[in-house]
Order: C-alpha cells, then structure tokens, then sequence
C-alpha cells in the first residue's frame, strides 16, 4: 500500500539545537499523524507515515535546516493535500519556515505545472529574447472606455502585456463583460496598426461559483490570458483553471493576501518556495511580486531568490516568468536589466504615468530600453 | 453610481506618528486604486474611490489604530474582492495589521454566514445548553474500519461531534468514500444505542475539481457536517459550501495552512477578526484553533479575542462556536470550563487516547464533567 516513494522538505528552525531538533521531530508528527508519539502503533503508521528526519545542520547561530521527508501517498495526489502536509499545522507554530521543497520524479509527475512557462510565452507573445514589458489599468474608479483608451495606447506603445488592476472584478463602475470587451477591441486594433501581438490579461480573481465562468467569458471575448490572486481564491483554484485545456490560457499570479506567508523571517514560507516552486506547480507562467527598492519590502536578495524559484530544475515544470513590479519606476529599468537579466516581464504601472502626460511615448521609451539590452 | 455607503477596517500600525499615520495614507490608495497620489484625477476617484481615513489613534508607545473607510462599490458584492480591499497588497508591507471590521448593514446584507451558528447547531445536535464535545479520528494510516470503530467507540462514550484528521482526504489507507461509508454506519448504529444525536464530519478540503463532489458525496452518504480547511480551499470555497442549499451541512473551519496571518505580532490579520468575523462571513459554524496551553502557541488573551470574534454583532451573520483544540488534555477540562463557559466545543483529541485504553470510558469521563458544568 505505501510505495515507499518520498519527497522532502527544507524547514529553517529557529532555536539551540535541542530545541530546532525538538521542533523536527514535531514537524514529523504535526504534519502527519498529530497523534502522542508514544502511543503510535508500531509498524507501517511509525515506520512509513510519520515523516522522517533525513538531514539536520546548523546554518548559523541558533538556526537550523532540517529535511524531512513524507511518503508520497500522504498527498493523495492532490495539490490541496501537497500544500497540507508541507505546511499545514506548522504554519501555526512559531520558528518554522519553509525553505524548499525536493519533489522527486513520482511526486512531479502528478503535476502538469504552467502550460506555457518561460519558452512557451515568450513564442505565445512572439517576443524572442528581450525582456517583456507589463502594465497595468489603473485607477480603479475609471469606466471601460477609458480603460479601453488607456489599453490602446500601451499596445500602441509596445506593453506587451495588458491587465487589469489586481482590485478589477465587476465594480459597477467597470463591469467585467464591458471592460473585457472593451479592452479586448482596443489592443487588437493597436495590434493591427503595430504589426504586434500585445495580449491584454483581465482579472478573474472572483467567488468560486463565478470563477470558471469569468474565465470562460474572457477566454470567449478574446482575452490571451488571466490574472488571478492565489492567496484570495486558493491555490488550487489557479491548478484548477492552469490545468483546464478548454481555456489554456496564461495565467499571471498576483500575490495579494499572500505577503504573510513570506514577511516574517522565522515563520512561514521562504520566497524562494512560494513565489518560485509553489507558484510553478499551482500552474501560473508568471509571479507578479513587489521588486525590491518600489513601495515594498522585499530586498534584492528576496527578489534574487524567487527568480531563482522560477527556474529552478523541477523536471518538466517549466520555468516561469518573474515578474517584479509595485513601483518600478522607468529610471530603475536599466539597473534592473543588468539584475534580471532577459528571462523577466516587468511590471510598470504609476511609473508610465509618472513619467509625462504622454502615455503613449511613456511605453515607447520603456520599450526602446529593453529592445537595447 | 457610487452610492455613499463605506464599511470600515480598523488596521494596527506600527512607527512613529509621522510614520504611522504615512501607512494610514497608504492603506487608502494601496487598498484602492494603487496609483500614484498626485495623479488621481480630481472628482469621483479622489472623492470616493480612495480609502478614507475616519480616525486615527495611539494605542501604545509607537502603535497606532487608524479606522479606514471604502466605498461599498469596491467589493462589487463579491466575498474574495472584499478580501483584497481589506487586506490584498497590504498584506506584503510589514507593519500593518487587520484589527477587526466593522460592517454596515448594507454590507453584511450581501453575506449569509453561517446557516446554523451556535444556537442552530445546538438544536441540530439535540444538546441544550452544556458545552459540545469534539473529537478527531487519528492517526493517519488507519484503515476505514479502524475508524469506524473508534467513532463507535466515540459515539457511544457521548462525544457529539466526530471529525476526520484534517490530513485525511483519499489516500489509499483510507478511501474517501470507504471511510465515510464507514464512519457514517458506527456513528448511527451508536446513535441507536444511545438514543442519542453524534454526528460524523468528513474532511472535504480538496482540490477544486473534487471539493464540491465529495461534500456531495459525504451528504448522500448520511455524513452531518463538514471540515474545511479554508486558507488551503481558499475562504470563498467555503462560504460557497456553507451557502449550498443542497448540501445545507454545518461547516466545521480547520486553520491548517491558517497561522501565517496571525503569528506575527505587527503583520497580518488578529485572531479577532481572521478566526471570529472573517470565518463567520465565510459561513463556517465551528472555528477549530488551538488551544493556549497546547501545542501550540496561542495565548489565553488571544484565545479569548476568538470567542469575542466569534460571537460579537454582527446583525443577521450568526454567532458561531469557538473549538479550542490541539493538545487539549483531559484533566485541563475543568479548568478551561471555568474560561470559556458553556459556549464553547472542546476539541479533544490525542487527549482522548492518552487518557487510558479505554476510549469508550474516556468518552464517558469528558463527557460527565461537561455534563456537570
């Protein structure tokens, strides 16, 4: 019945090492069996369920890594269950942090991952080898039209990709069928006059009874790809429409109501996990984040580790896009080349607007920035 | 279009005055339209659009509480867009945190909450006044018939309540359908010695493509309730469950996945309002939590902000249960009788066990001293 595949986690463990040890140990039972250790029956339960302590090193002073592995079939492969064992009950308990996961090939194979990912957006999009560029419709407040107006000019300009506004849903004041409508017409005429392929992405972030149908009406009305905030309608929501071959369209995370997990150093999940390996195995081809620097907290190094998240070797998970924004203004772009490199779409939202009245010309100077790289 | 009514959140800042009362202007447009001040348009955006601070005041040296109104309109009536306005990107800056809410009529008119709440489980479960008993059929890796003997078991010693493990879904020691067949079965054949009303409550919490099926499933089968673990599902997955018609079960909410939002003192949500107002709009009737004195690390003084959440008005939106759980030992019952009184469902577990082979007896022994009380 137990196949004895495994996978592993890395958890950093804040303490002495009796202590961070005591915590591995609670790892192997709260994740598992929640159960009085002395009172687990000998056999299959203590030898195969409870986790296992495979490695335990100090880092530095009073911090620990410790790899637990988890028998496969505790997931029952599905994603919801995956993201239970890795950090359910533990995401209560103070001074433990995910750092990484180790999925072997058994536990891969259960996931498609992003549909597209780096190469297959990049060919989607046809931007060959450049940097892409990403905006915004903002502020919340305006009507589809001038939504609309705004989406021209950036797919004029040469954005490649167009979203809403992550607080976009179906406000009266922009109801979600105008607005992709509306938003839909204005990029394909942009794209007819530029020859381009600019796509224009809506927000479907929405309650579960209206999720697959917003998705379904914007795939209809023409949209080439989706926003959706994982933390707000579940992880697994974005698997769920990642993996559903009657939309297969791009899917960009937005990671609003997400910061908790990654603010506190000793609790919760490391960037690298979350925004990087999480994000590619709930499907997106893309993690928007708040780069270093802009409005936000994160540091370079935060930022360095989740593109490496993005990247990293997971078989055949593709890789995805970083996607830094949240206040990246147009003077910091040719800073951030020589960072990012390539393999990155930024997202530039107020810094178009901040940079003159003339929204269209704002496009074309970020554009000739990264066409130069 | 934007009709006048605002709702208001109640944040915890962190910082100097000066710099307290800067996060205050930025939860206005952070939260809203995520645009740069200087170029908001004047008139309606400006006027309704950007959140409005209603007050702001020191609590203690360096902390300040600012109450922070939005228009209606943002939450398009929309449960997970409410969620973002409240605490979307907010949630990736570090010192600010949701204190509690305070909703209008015309907002809480848009929500069901739960369908049963404390006074309508109490007449579900045919108990009248006297604190209800909550119990988890553990560890992982038992099969559905050792299960289903120890609901027997549970059922006849007087416990009211029998829950899956929240790791337990479908895996392959322990079938989904198998073990709520099961479980459902040694329940009722219980209830029919007893004359009494145990209930038997799956775990549901899955993937997207299975959550609705299997709460199907379970009621068909005869199970009385469900677990879910909404920070996995996502929380409008489970308001979207309890608001079912056809499924009509109570909903027993599990913070696996959960803790992040509260560990950190200056970050993320208060058990106030994440455990007590946030899980009631999202319909669960039973918040699961641990224990202060458990395992985990919960103190009294934010336990006792739950059962506050848990019950403060909130017009039609129901009172629910507080379930204290997670390492609650048999001989602390009394004690915690004296802190929570009668309202209250003590989730006992691993205790049950560890209070001697006897489980039927064990049963009987919790059950005397709530009956007692």
């Amino acid at each position: 019945m137990i196949s004895g595949e495994r996978f592993s986690v890395i958890y950093r463990l804040v303490g002495k090492e009796k202590e961070a040890y005591r915590k591995a140990r609670d790892i192997c039972l709260e994740q598992t069996v929640e159960f009085p250790e002395e009172l687990i029956p000998d056999g299959m339960i203590k030898d195969e369920i409870v986790g296992r302590i495979e490695n335990f090193l100090p880092v530095s002073n009073n911090v620990y890594e410790v790899t637990i592995s988890y028998a496969n079939e505790l997931t029952a492969n599905e994603f919801t269950q995956l993201i239970n064992v890795v950090f359910g009950n533990i995401s209560i308990k103070p001074g433990y942090r995910v750092e990484r996961l180790e999925l072997p090939h058994s536990m891969l194979s259960q996931f498609q991952g992003p549909r597209y990912g780096r190469a297959g957006l990049r060919e989607y999009l046809g931007v060959k080898d450049r940097p892409l560029l990403f905006t915004a419709l903002k502020p919340l407040g305006l009507n589809p039209e001038q939504f609309a107006d705004m989406a021209y000019k950036c797919a004029l300009g040469g954005i490649d990709i167009i979203k809403d506004d992550h607080g976009l849903t179906d406000q009266v004041f922009a109801p979600f069928n105008e607005r992709v409508y509306r938003c839909v017409e204005a990029v394909e005429k942009a794209n007819r006059e530029t020859g381009l392929r600019c796509i224009y992405v809506p927000n479907i972030t929405a309650p579960m009874d209206k999720l697959l149908a917003r998705a379904k009406t914007a795939k209809a009305m023409g949209a080439k790809g989706l926003v959706v905030s994982p933390a707000i309608v579940g992880l697994d929501a974005m698997r769920f429409l990642a993996n559903n071959d009657e939309i297969a369209l791009p899917i960009f995370s937005h990671p609003a109501f997400q910061g908790s997990y990654v603010l506190a150093k000793n609790n919760g999940i490391s960037h690298f996990a979350l925004f990087g390996q999480i994000t590619r195995l709930a499907g997106a081809d893309a993690i928007i984040y708040p780069n270093y620097g802009g409005r936000f907290s994160f540091n370079r190094e935060e930022c360095e580790a989740i593109v490496m998240g993005t990247s990293v070797a997971m078989e055949h998970i593709k890789s995805i896009f970083p996607s830094p924004g949240g206040g990246i203004s147009l003077d910091r772009i040719e800073k951030l080349l020589e960072v990012y490199g390539r393999e990155v779409i930024f997202l530039v939202g107020g810094g178009l607007f901040k940079q003159g009245n003339d929204l269209i010309e704002s496009c074309r100077f970020i554009n000739q920035l990264v066409n130069k790289y």
